[in-house]
């Protein structure tokens, strides 16, 4: 496979987002006593006490869900609850677990048919990762000070005013210093360790931030080159075509502006505006069906075809208000989001929990520990998700089909995947109001429902559908 | 082996102290590019690049000498070039080399016969260590609050006066709480996984801060049922004897009054008092013979045989001036002082460089790259080394057998040391003028001079001794 290729696998696959503190946590495995009880709203630094044995022992729930691929949220040792303060790239949160238990965890994943990818923070660390500790300590004599960008010494660690470049200028977060040949090819080869370890590639924390001439593409080179079917993903929450159109850095990035879209369309005038302060992804303005299908068929051509297929489309993540919460709490608006995820061009990432309604703001609201007790579940959310992934997985076009929308009125989103096996067709009236229309533009006599209900017919000639307010529906068409 | 009983190899041991910063670095590891030139006068925070791989290149160097052990000072991840402030017990400090290395220094030492024992620094950590780091990062809500004596919350750590319990009140080395049952579960860990890698033994920084109830005998249990010939050295200056008497915690310790003795007697006015400040070990007052050997017996009447046998006879280390610098840079008193420190009980330690007459006064003055310009060497005082140790190596009599001294005047120290192999006489005038005395207490006829030069003669009931000002001799008789 070429380097610049994205690994096939990724657009077969459904990825599900874990914040190890947070999704299961194992009495295998011994904790610190200082942990907040799991059923307790968190708290913005408190731990919970989630782990890599906890993730193994629920796996087969995500085998029943249809997960083949997990993201997990960092989980080297850190300084922090989620673990973006990097303390050691090369350890295992004591917490999570050690080098055996991420062996369990690869070889269980893998039984299962579930590739990992793992998060890389790779543009700045905590103030407690070890260069950036000597040089607190031993000043401008630490052989260090080349990893970072000081302005001075001693370092003001502690402070208000870091006098040292920082992530968003927070002390707690020192920038690395990409430029120095040491430091860009001792992060190559975190890289590479824990692909040779087992993991199927890489989540990348802001690496827009790392502007190092030729940095990614090394990265992308070195990593590929242990396992070519390595997944490389950015996080990158506008447009990433600069990042990933070239295929010579990342294969895809966190679609976050599909999940702007979706939820504006979905939830629309619904979505709480103070959950939503300083989100920089379009939840607004609402859109409507047809402008929904303009933003999508937009998205759809910033990138190219490949590139497409191996975006990790979300609805929420651990950045951002549960989609349930995004949604004012309506159920329904989820589901509708949910469909159109699902049948999507690009690999869906489901976020811990929401699968089963769990709710949240802001961080650390959208972070609560996994409720295990099935009555606490929305089994409609959970049912919605369980079948559309499973349509998803039985068809094929629903993962690498081509994509168009067909217009059909300002209320209605209706989208067509097409590849040789079949043609699927997504409708969804996110109003609240009746719809119905002709569709000029789609052929077909026979129609199927795959999921969801509403009218379709053809006189031969055109295809009108009818579908009810705030309805998704999916039809097999020939 | 009882687990009480000190390993016997520690007596037939001529140690070897290696500060690793500072005794050999090799061009095959890697260096960060902030290091001070090596031959520069050391500063007190910065770095000069010694590493273990230096180590192993220089251990022809090392067996040539006559040694068989090697104490190193601390060699894991720290943030200061003596690393006393752990960073993570766990790793190999990444300057000094890495695991696969650490493994071919235990090959290459137990291939020459050499065994290797580390510094334990158990009693506190630096800032910079994971748990410390969490809690300063997650404040009170912290799960590792515990781990410390904590007074309040937010940690002040880089302040002057730390809201925490610290080495001498030092902020940046906080105490562990070796009361929280999982800090002191996780210090046995540490101790048992390096001496299942292959370390022979412990050298336990100041293990009298650590009160905790059966700790160290816990500590003992445990490392010497994984190896039972470990050898377990503390670091405590004035007399040990509740510690290292009993045989359930430590074999012996670092023989700081054997130190003092011997440099009051050898040095005595030479000493110069602007380099022992506050050095609390016996420099002062000065010894004559006669005093001196009142002090070692009291010393050697001090601790059970055994634990005698199994202390660490030192003239110098990293935390007091050079030896020669103590003597007032008079090699000779260094030369009187090796004569002692290799024919007494107790196993002698070297270190690094003081064997070619390196000088240096307090830290960081006494920690200088060793030169490996031979032309810069005192190969004087080398040769006294090399005689003397393998004079050592000769006879099991200066290694273990009996001691006790002969009253010879006030100017003369004499010494027997005796088992069944061999009676060994050492006469040390360490006066500015001859002596000659008779000495009743001993028998003896012949007389074979095995190190020095002097007069002995015995008119077949009395032994005299006719010694030059300044000198030691070593004779075997019988």
């Amino acid at each position: 496979m070429s380097v610049k290729q994205p690994p096939a696998w990724v657009a077969d696959a459904v990825f599900y987002q874990i914040f190890p503190d947070r999704f299961a946590s194992s009495d295998n495995w011994e904790k610190p006593n200082g942990l907040e009880p799991w059923d307790a709203t968190p708290s913005y630094h408190g731990y919970k006490g989630g782990d890599l044995l906890g993730v193994i022992e629920k796996l087969d729930y995500l085998v029943d869900l249809g997960i083949n691929a997990i993201y997990f949220n960092p989980i080297f040792a850190s300084g922090s609850n989620h673990r973006y303060h990097a303390w050691d790239y090369y350890r295992i949160d004591p917490m999570l677990g050690d080098d055996e238990i991420f062996d369990q965890l690869i070889e269980a994943c893998h039984d299962r048919g579930i590739r990992v990818i793992l998060d890389g923070v790779f543009n700045h660390t905590g103030r407690g990762f070890f260069q950036f500790s000597d040089v607190i300590e031993s000043g401008q004599q630490s052989p260090y000070t080349d990893w970072y960008h000081f302005h001075s010494f001693p370092v003001d660690a502690f402070g208000r005013s870091p006098n040292y470049e920082a992530w968003w200028g927070m002390p707690a977060l020192p920038k690395l210093n990409t430029e120095t040949p040491q430091v860009r090819e001792y992060l190559m080869r975190v890289a590479e360790h824990w692909i040779e370890r087992g993991a199927d590639g890489w989540r990348l924390d802001v690496p827009q931030e790392i502007a190092t001439e030729g940095f990614w593409e090394e990265f992308r080179t070195r990593v590929r080159s242990i396992n070519p079917e390595a997944y490389i993903v950015a996080e990158i929450w506008e447009d990433a075509s600069e990042w990933i159109s070239a295929g010579d850095r990342f294969d895809g990035t966190m679609n976050y502006l599909f999940a702007g879209y979706t939820l504006a369309f979905v939830a629309g005038e619904r979505i709480p505006r103070h959950l939503t302060t300083n989100l920089n992804y379009p939840l607004y303005p609402a859109l409507n069906g047809e402008e929904f299908a303009t933003r999508m068929n937009d998205l759809i051509d910033l990138y190219p075809w490949p590139a497409t297929l191996a975006n990790l489309n979300l609805l929420d993540s651990h950045d951002v208000p549960r989609v349930l919460s995004l949604c004012g709490d309506d159920p329904v608006a989820v589901e509708l989001a949910v469909v159109i995820q699902m049948t999507s061009p690009g690999a869906p990432s489901v976020y811990y929990g929401s699968e089963v309604g769990l709710t949240g703001g802001r961080d650390p609201e959208n972070r609560k520990g996994f409720d295990w007790d099935e009555s606490a579940w929305d089994t409609s959310i959970l049912d919605t998700h369980r079948t559309l992934i499973k349509l998803r997985h039985d068809y094929s076009t629903l993962r690498t089909g081509s994509f168009r929308t067909h217009p059909a009125g300002p209320d209605l989103y209706v989208a067509e995947r097409a590849d040789e096996s079949a043609r699927i067709l997504t409708v969804i009236n996110a109003s609240r109001v009746a719809q119905s229309a002709s569709i000029a533009t789609l052929t077909g006599t026979s129609f199927k429902t795959l999921y969801g209900e509403g009218g379709i017919t053809s006189d031969g000639s055109t295809v009108r559908v009818a579908v009810a307010p705030r309805t998704a529906v999916v039809w097999r068409v020939t």
